[in-house]
């Protein structure tokens, strides 16, 4: 519960608390934290990208929901946090990435891309009328420096990560993940990778409960897997649950 | 009963509660709670949506109310929650989908409506100065990828379901559903099901306290049944009060 | 009165309380249970409007204030509530309705009409920085599809009705419809189950406190009855005080 | 005094209080009730305003100060309130009236003003950003439809009557205008019914404390009498105090 | 000291109290009262002006400061309250006589001059986001009707005055004023009585301690008196202090 | 302290407090009186500026920091209070001063250049959405009225002076000055009177924490003093401590 | 903690508190102090900056993290505090210096580059509706004028050093700096003396903690050290940690 007298600071819009912090995005933080895991690892061959889909209910359609999305042939994007939210942001990187290759005829740079995006989010952390975007993105790519993984949060900061992980349990999987990394790996075990962090923390027993994509140096396309592909990789790995 | 240093959250509109929740996105969802139940199943041979009618006064002519509208021939749309706000979606739905046929001469997927209307929602739910849309809409129709159902709330999120149900009692009625659907049922017993979902848990005796539409896969086009032909259901059902 | 911890919902302008209602439409419904009372009355035959006028001085100009106003031809509207903007709405129904015999060169269908109106309606309900609009409207008319009466409320919903009351003592005047309505009666039966449905609550005892309007199938016209009309038929319903 | 829970209904300008009603509408009446009276009279042969003038010191210059205002050769208005306001109103109805005969080369109806001046009131009752304005006006005149004499407060209602006052006293001068109003009276007649209504409630000594106008429905002129006029008419009903 | 619950009345920018006040006007005219005060009178012969400037500090340049502003050749003003505020109204009172002079190739009338002022003075007690002028002002000068002398005040009203005196000690001024007053006295007598009311309430005892000005009937153009003919006027007087 | 009535009038922008004043220019004061101060001085031959410099650390670079800012030939600037602020409103001078030149191919009279910014200052007190300015300037210089100090206030009033102080001390030096101001000096004793207020006060030992200006009649020229001609004035005055 | 009378003055946008502070302002500062700090010297050769990266965790990926932005071949920027809101005003710098390239062929003063930056700081601290920029910046560079150390803070102020310190300890590193500096050395130890200083706070271990940028006088270039130079350097200083 909050003193009496720190009512006010979380409440008005993108104003300063005396500590310097902006409540508003640190809220839209913890929708975040409330938000279906997504898990990231960069290896030496590229890049993947494992994300968490709940059953919502029994008669939940899960192909219709998807976590991750493909931004342009070479960079995808796995949010956490408010879907809708997440749409819209995604909306607007295909637009960047699209824009771009029109302009310049060749596909952006996936730190190019990011920084857009997160120059919006901040955007709506500095001027009243509208609340922070309250989701975190995972951006991962191949440009031509090589593999990139991104992890952007609501205030509209963005860093780079070998491995790292948004969400729900977010915490258990960055531990996984600092256990178990490493660089020098090919890109299914750096698939494997992504996918046994993701169950280190959450469920993910078929192939409805988890998206998969990845992106080697060499062919620098975002590539997700078939249901078919996750099973047999769940099999693999003793995930698959039996229905 | 809230504590009073809670009082502020909900009350300022799209701003984040410390748990990184929107109160006036979940108090929208309240309206939709109120509203009367709809409820949308897909099967193998297309969808159906039963709507219930309630009868406000004796005096009311339950012809001039509709609960679920065609948006398009292939589209329908059956919202609960705030009339007044459903019919401004719903003439915004018509807009998207009349303009799609016009531009690209064909009809438009249901995915690209219903995501259309959302991203309206979503704005709604962000900026101030207005307050978010106090409606949730089943979307069913058929495209080029088959039946589609989608269920959209307030907060601008839409998610694809085998079936399910909005409004008041909507919980029981998705219960129902969860134990007695079929996917593999033809549009007949699509419809049954969808209707003895509704009868599940509200009063549905005769043709003016509901409403029926259904689309087949072969056909691909909405089809609202007549008072004559909801009757005839009923009795069939064994639900038709004698009057 | 209200809890403390309640005060806050009804106070900002158009935002949802924890129940999910908007209190400021919920607020502007009282103005219209304020107002003067005003019966509908459909038929067989047509449809009639019957509207109170109150003495409100001894030396108030009655002719001066009306309570049924022509929308065109075809269509009237009697509102409850806040006068001043009724007058706003009967303004822009007459726009709506000249400018579809302009465009199309036809009379307007009455649904039609309601809904434009009631559209503007919903507008000040979510959107800040105006108040809802403070009055009901029964809209009453022929079109092609035969009599049309419609009851308007401040949130935007319109609902179609056999007959109806807006306004101060609605609750009884409904009860006396409830009890005496027949459909199949004919348009002097109607002007006459409207006034003394209006007689069942308020005092009407002379051609000044009443004003009467009906349209016939047949004519496709609303006619509001004159003085000496509506005293006549006062004193064959024996309510006709001697002065 | 107000108790605590209603303290904010009257202070958010322009929304509704839980009874349905807009307190600043309300309190903006009292601006009016704070006023300098008013008061209008139609007979057969015309319509006359009297308005008293307060005396606001011994070196106040009664000249400089108008309390009825021409509006068009056939129309004229009183305000009591806020003379601040009333003076924008003023302004808006002279533009009105002179539109009017710039673009139909006729008088204005007076119904048709007054109606343009309430639709600006209402206006300013139903945004925010701005008070409603805190006057009423008797608009009195002659037109087409013969001698016209309309009230309206600051919620942009206006109403017709035979014979009202505005502003302080009010009350006692209806009273008075109620004991002893005829219609079947001329035009002298009228013109000392006002003084003497005004007289019964508030001092009318001398020529700079009252301003009387008139017009005859053969001449469907406006005309302020003179101070001496104002003197003959104030010896003659006794009112006249020797200086 | 004001009761808690009043206290939201005065706080929100133009609104009304709920005995139909607007405090921010009455507020603003407490910067009236505070302000150095100044003096008209008119007369037979002219129109005369006198304003106290106080010695804000011994090394305060009392040339630099104005009381009495030339507004055009026959027309000044003489403000009370918050001086930049004045400065505003001032530079907006020359744009509209220069405007005039150049429109209409004559001095403009001092009360549509006054009028234009007082009317921007009325926006802001209307309109939010703004507050009301803090300053009251003479307004004198010569036109086609002779002397004219307003009175101004931060609602907007202005009101003719045969003598008036507005700011700090007004009230006592006043009653010098009412007492001594005659209108038939010469252009000498007028300026000696406007200097010799200031003298009544506040410290007058050199030429940089008032400032006069007045216009005769017959050369209808503002002269401002020089320090020299100041000081003779006070020797005159007896006012004259010697240093 | 304040009492809690008190409380809301100091809080909103831009509007009066029940004695007519604004505390938000009030407190906008108590940054002037925070800032370092600045004195100015005129005499026969001209007019001067001194103002300190705080040593904010031993590495701070004092060569970096104006006090004194040229606005153009002929007038210079010195700001106590926000520094930043001050910056704004220098431009702002500079621009006026400058189009002044390209218009008219003249100096700015210094009144003139005083009022411009100081009616942007009033801008700020008067409209809502903003702060006033947190600085108060003395604007000294030569024009065809010979030498001219002036001293702003956050208000936008600015007020001549023979010699004055701004900002922490003020009050001090200004008794300085009172006691051993005389007009009729040279320009040297007019510098070093500027000087000597300035040290009755605040630490001035070298030419790294005192600025100094000065213009004389003959050459219409502001010069800043070099740090080797302020060390030897220093020197001169028995104020420079040995480093 | 706050007493309660205070709550209200840090809660508004860009208001005065009555101690004449913006607490906004002094807020955003807080958030300065929480950053990772950056140092800045400069001496007879040059100028240095040195700026700490700290592992945000195992597998953070420093390379994609700079703390160091080349602004224009000549000058570079080093922030602390919100990261997102620091990259916003080194694009605003990046497009000022090269917008001042493109209109005059040759590179901006870095005084003036800096001014502009603080200029827009200074808007966001006196309009409502968006916050101050939470960060401040060490800019450096080589100009026309020589060697330039500029600090700027949330305000809007900046003010040239020496050198000094921004960010988390920069208390701790300023003492650091008091005590070594000198002015006359080097380019070679006035980066050992940026890196010393920084090191004497927080942990600086190896070349992934801290960025290194210099420019010398002779080349008026920033460069930044490579990982590898940055490594010898810390070697060379006993700072580097064996991995």
């Amino acid at each position: 519960m909050f003193p009496p007298a720190m009512a006010g600071y979380d409440r008005a819009i993108t104003i300063f608390s005396p500590e310097g912090k902006i409540y508003q995005v640190e809220y839209a933080g913890e929708a975040v934290k409330r938000g279906w895991p997504t898990v990231g690892v960069k290896c030496r061959s590229g890049v993947a990208l494992a994300a968490e889909k709940r059953k919502i209910s029994a008669l939940f359609d899960s192909s219709s929901l998807e976590k991750i999305y493909i931004i342009d042939d070479h960079v995808a994007a796995s949010p956490s946090g408010l879907l809708a939210d997440a749409r819209i942001l995604i909306d607007y990187a295909r637009d960047i990435a699209l824009s771009h290759r029109f302009l310049y005829d060749e596909p952006i740079d996936v730190e190019f891309l990011t920084k857009a995006v997160c120059n919006l989010k901040q955007q709506y952390t500095q001027f009243g009328g509208a609340r922070p975007f309250g989701v975190a993105l995972l951006i991962a790519g191949i440009d031509r420096h090589g593999a990139r993984l991104y992890q952007t949060d609501p205030s509209g900061v963005y860093i780079g990560y070998f491995a790292t992980a948004i969400g729900a349990e977010s915490g258990t999987i960055t531990e996984f993940l600092e256990k178990n990394y490493k660089f020098d790996i090919d890109m299914g075990e750096c698939v494997e990778l992504a996918v046994k962090a993701l169950a280190s923390a959450v469920e993910v027993t078929d192939s409805s409960s988890v998206e998969v994509a990845y992106a080697t140096l060499e062919e620098k396309k975002i590539k997700k897997m078939s249901a078919d592909e996750v099973s047999a990789l769940l099999a693999k790995l003793g995930l698959l649950k039996k229905s």
